[in-house]
């Protein structure tokens, strides 16, 4: 059996495999302000009153603060479907990127069946859950019966063995991506593993688990060990960890129970860049250097994370943003800008002549904080380069590391030296 | 004669006063990311090559990162005329507000005649310039010239005498604003005197000459002494401090060549609130205390340098934003932002639950970075509370100073305590 037929059959207390459509109880549900109120339009359709006030959490992170007098009254709608429902887990506006918000507080736990209305859902899988996206009907749903339905997906298996310093998670899953192909693993479960996974931590397994989508796929995951258990620590409460260790789910080393199985040696692994407009289209870094830049992005639920300004503000210390490029540095949530202030890396950013702003999605999803112009480039590590994305439909958005970013703010074009 | 007579008339080397027409030559014109594209666009109907490239200053800080794809073409626009004009002084993004800016950098000196695509270019009075904001068409006229008209205006002098501790200089131009009423003062100077005037420094002085278009006035004006040059000491060379302190222009003190004289003896004075939808609509504090608010700004080219962000911290250190308002703090430039990093301000105001915005306009005019929605209330530092100024036009704005506003944000409505 693979990781996710062993989860969701212990939810159920029977066996069910790939292809079975089984009816869940969804332990968490999340929403943000760009899908809230779409979720609650659907929600008063059928219900009054929500299933779990202490289930379901709101962030605000899409258009935060709001863009537009439109964002304004949705964020009103969400504000009051909180204070009507008594709902008990919000994250305001600057509080973070709900992915990385709802980790980050101890909201996530292995084996979980997790709802989210954000197709970046699928993020919960670092810590061993299975974690997916829904429209906004569905979510109505959830919020009034905390049930959903399920087919049980088939399972690729990834295993990244070898070693390499100059590489980063966002490499690996640039590098899968191509592998697998954006349409590679569609309703499918991607499950990481190998010898890298098993060194890498929780921030890095984050970053594979984020662009599961990217494949098509239903849900991205990683066995939960000794990194997960350790990353909890200070999360829950002692009782609830050992409760989470001793019903632990092992993966089975059988492939046979696996659709595919994908082996990457990331040992001589040039640092990847996805090109315009796919994020499969990637090639390896070396292919296009030179690419200049108008703007640079280090941020999103990809790549906000601390370990991700470190790897950039290790470079960007004591060097200067390149005159004729934007570099915009976004936090992924409030904890990650407050552990950066004290490691001084707030302050290296903008000695560099960064724009910082405010922990959201910014301009992930071209909603605001860096909009692209016709004929821009933009490289960014996010985890989506589609046409018009960011902006214009006729602007470029390349993806990479935070590392291959802070280089290529400096020099003004794509580069990894 | 009034200040301005005196200063117009040293720069033609004759005696004009007020009502008379002359041309004078612009020594600064400044425009940014909003004025510039229409300024180009005169321009480019009438010349080919700007008067000066070391007398234009173009700064980036209306809408900075850019918020839509017409703003980020509105920036291309801007790029290009610096590029092919080579403009010597340009702010970048997250550089800071134009005003904070080129007063900060040293541009904006004693006697100048300095030109802004910007109503509230009237700021530089505080250093004792002739400061006044121009339409797109006059200002692409000066980029062509160097020259433009101006009708000498009349001149309203506003004594402060007193003392109170709990006053801020934004009381105190509210309740200018109050006296002398919002078309109280149009194609005029508002002269800045008394003891408190006197008393005060530059970063006072740049909030009352700020506000000065808000009573329609063509420029606000303080003038220069000791407290001005020590202001430059670290901003211009040795010899041109020496230059400016020789070229001193004094007040006259007898009140006939004033238009009128307004006296204002703060000792007794509340804070001050405007109240919607005018900046002249204002009120002691206690009039409208109790009076819930949505959202609180703190910023603007009115309040965000390091001393207004220095009041605010000091109340809101140890304490949290009220969990119904949004607090939005914004850097009037990347050198507040730095100063209030290093005294542990932006700390003080992430662990109080604020949002921190890049340096530059943020909310003030609607744009991004905190627009109203229906029927919300914002408390704001800025200096326009116009009916739909910071997004729909059933919104409330009210502008205080940045004590009151901290004070406000912690308690969930109006305060003072």
């Amino acid at each position: 059996m693979t990781l996710v037929e062993k989860i969701i059959s212990k939810k159920l207390g029977r066996e069910v495999y790939e292809g079975d459509t089984v009816e869940v109880d969804i332990e968490l549900a999340m929403t943000h302000d760009g899908s809230t109120p779409l979720a609650v339009k659907a929600f008063k359709e059928i219900a009054s009153k929500i299933w779990d006030r202490e289930r379901i959490v709101i962030s605000f992170d899409h258009n935060i603060p709001a863009n537009t007098v439109k964002a304004a009254n949705m964020h009103k709608i969400t504000r009051e479907f909180v204070r009507e429902q008594k709902i008990k887990y919000v994250y305001r506006e600057g509080e973070g990127i709900c992915h990385q918000v709802l980790i980050e507080k101890g909201h996530v736990k292995p084996n979980m069946v997790i709802a989210g209305g954000d197709s970046h859902t699928c993020t919960y899988g670092a810590l061993g859950a299975f974690a997916t996206g829904f429209g906004a009907t569905d979510m109505g749903y959830i919020f009034a019966t905390g049930k959903t339905w399920i087919k049980v997906p088939k399972t690729i298996r990834v295993n990244i063995v070898g070693s390499n310093d100059r590489i980063t998670s966002k490499d690996i899953v640039l590098r899968v991506c191509k592998e697998v192909g954006r349409r590679g693993a569609i309703y499918m479960a991607i499950e990481y593993g190998g010898e890298v996974v098993k060194r890498m931590d929780v921030e890095d397994r984050v970053v594979l688990c984020n662009m599961a989508v990217e494949m098509g796929a239903k849900v991205g995951i990683v066995e939960a060990d000794e990194k997960t258990y350790e990353y909890l620590r200070d999360k829950v409460s002692n009782e609830e960890l050992a409760y989470l260790i001793r019903n632990r789910i092992s993966v089975d080393e059988k492939e046979e129970s696996y659709y595919k199985t994908v082996d990457i040696d990331i040992t001589d692994m040039e640092e990847q860049v996805a090109c315009p407009h796919y994020p499969d289209n990637v090639k390896p870094v070396s292919d296009v250097v030179g690419t200049p830049v108008d703007q640079v992005f280090i941020g999103s639920c990809t790549n906000g994370r601390l370990k991700d300004l470190r790897m950039a503000a290790r470079y960007l210390k004591g060097k200067m943003v390149h005159r004729d490029v934007r570099l915009i540095v976004i936090p992924a949530s409030k904890k990650v800008f407050e552990d950066a202030l004290k490691e001084g890396l707030i302050k290296i950013f903008l000695e560099a002549g960064a724009i910082i702003c405010p922990p959201g999605c910014g301009p992930c999803l071209g909603a605001h904080q860096g909009v692209l112009g016709d004929g821009e480039v933009c490289l960014s590590t996010s985890n989506r380069n589609f046409k018009g994305r960011m902006g214009s439909t006729n602007a470029k958005i390349y993806l990479s590391s935070p590392v291959v970013a802070a280089k290529s703010a400096v020099k003004g074009y794509i580069t990894n030296e």
